[in-house]
């Protein structure tokens, strides 16, 4: 069984946003999984993987850190399991699906949602990611909060070429999901975990693709502690 | 044969960017082509099409315009030749990156290079496309060209998720490339023959490949006629 270590909240939420990436990477290959859910600022208790961040699996001897570096590790690992990508092109342009999330997606959804998240942080975790919002965007948090409205605005400009490829097929990977999916989707996740307004509400090509994300593996993805 | 419209500006430059996306694609799929540049203003030479926009293919009976139309028309009518798009999700993905090629890419584009290949269109073309871009920016293109350092910055950043996948692999498709590199570099491709400035040169991710593009097929898209 492969074991994997990512974040908790309050009320065991499971808010890691590249965690849920190898969440649904992990579920789509079919692969049994024991949770090990640590805190933000408990570094030690991922300090065999080498690095300070989650995701961390560990497959028998092997420990495999960051979610795109696991990803690759899975489909390498498990050739014979549903293909996580989908064919060497498919890889290839699903690493710049991820590079796009990553670069343009969360640097726009980290200032929209991030002060929703504080909360839902476990007490001991709350200074430590106050700070790396005012790092990040010049703001504490409750005055980023009153900037909230413009920020949404601005993450749904950013994400408009999903919606028009959206409008035209149920994936992005096309008629079923695949990694680049689970990328975009772990950003829509996060913030419905954390409670932020839900942005999709209005927006249908979207919020039609997180619902059929959302139900995959029985609804696997929907029954998280969520706060919507 | 096939045939091919597509736009002409003055000294011959053929400076349409979505016909450099299907410029590609044909090079790539080894067909034969004659072209028909026609003026922007000249919609009367592809009425026969049904739509007022390059670039337009005729092959045989069948005419299909709008590039990523002609793209998939190219795949499904000529699947012995090499594929441009590598599979059923790549393809997907492939419609994911054109759609943020045309919505995010292009929207940061045009006021960057719009004002550098007004001087390089016909005469008769320019005051046509004087008001688009004055419709677009809400600048009027002297104006545009005092902002055009601001704009090249702000394309810059938004193709960082290319940039960043492009420092681990040769192309966006991977080792080869296929239709979502055509239509990232129909860009670069447009304003390198419009002239604007090479905003690549300090850009070696997005250069080399850049360069790696124009020497495709014994350099056809470098020997195009160009402002450098």
């Amino acid at each position: 069984m492969i074991e994997m270590w990512e974040l908790r909240g309050e009320d065991d939420r499971r808010y890691s946003t590249f965690s849920w990436r190898t969440r649904m990477a992990l579920r789509h290959k079919q692969l049994e999984v024991r949770y090990h859910p640590v805190l933000l600022t408990d570094k030690a208790a991922i300090g065999f993987s080498g690095g300070t961040t989650v995701p961390v699996i560990r497959d028998g001897d092997t420990v495999v850190r960051d979610s795109w570096e696991i990803a690759q590790y899975l489909e390498r690992q498990y050739p014979t399991r549903p293909s996580l990508f989908g064919g060497a092109t498919a890889q290839a342009l699903a690493r710049l699906v991820n590079d796009w999330v990553d670069r343009t997606v969360l640097a726009a959804a980290f200032p929209a949602f991030s002060c929703d998240l504080l909360p839902v942080q476990c007490a001991q975790d709350r200074p430590h990611f106050a700070a790396l919002i005012e790092r990040l965007t010049g703001l504490a948090p409750p005055e980023l909060k009153k900037h909230q409205p413009r920020n949404l605005e601005r993450l749904a400009r950013v994400v408009d070429p999903a919606r028009a490829t959206l409008k035209r097929q149920p994936f992005l990977s096309g008629d079923g999901p695949a990694y680049a999916d689970y990328a975009l989707f772990s950003v829509y996740q996060w913030a419905r975990i954390a409670g932020a307004p839900d942005v999709l509400a209005g927006d249908p090509p979207l919020a039609q693709w997180f619902g059929r994300l959302l139900d995959l593996n029985d609804g696997f993805a929907r029954a998280t502690p969520a706060g919507r």
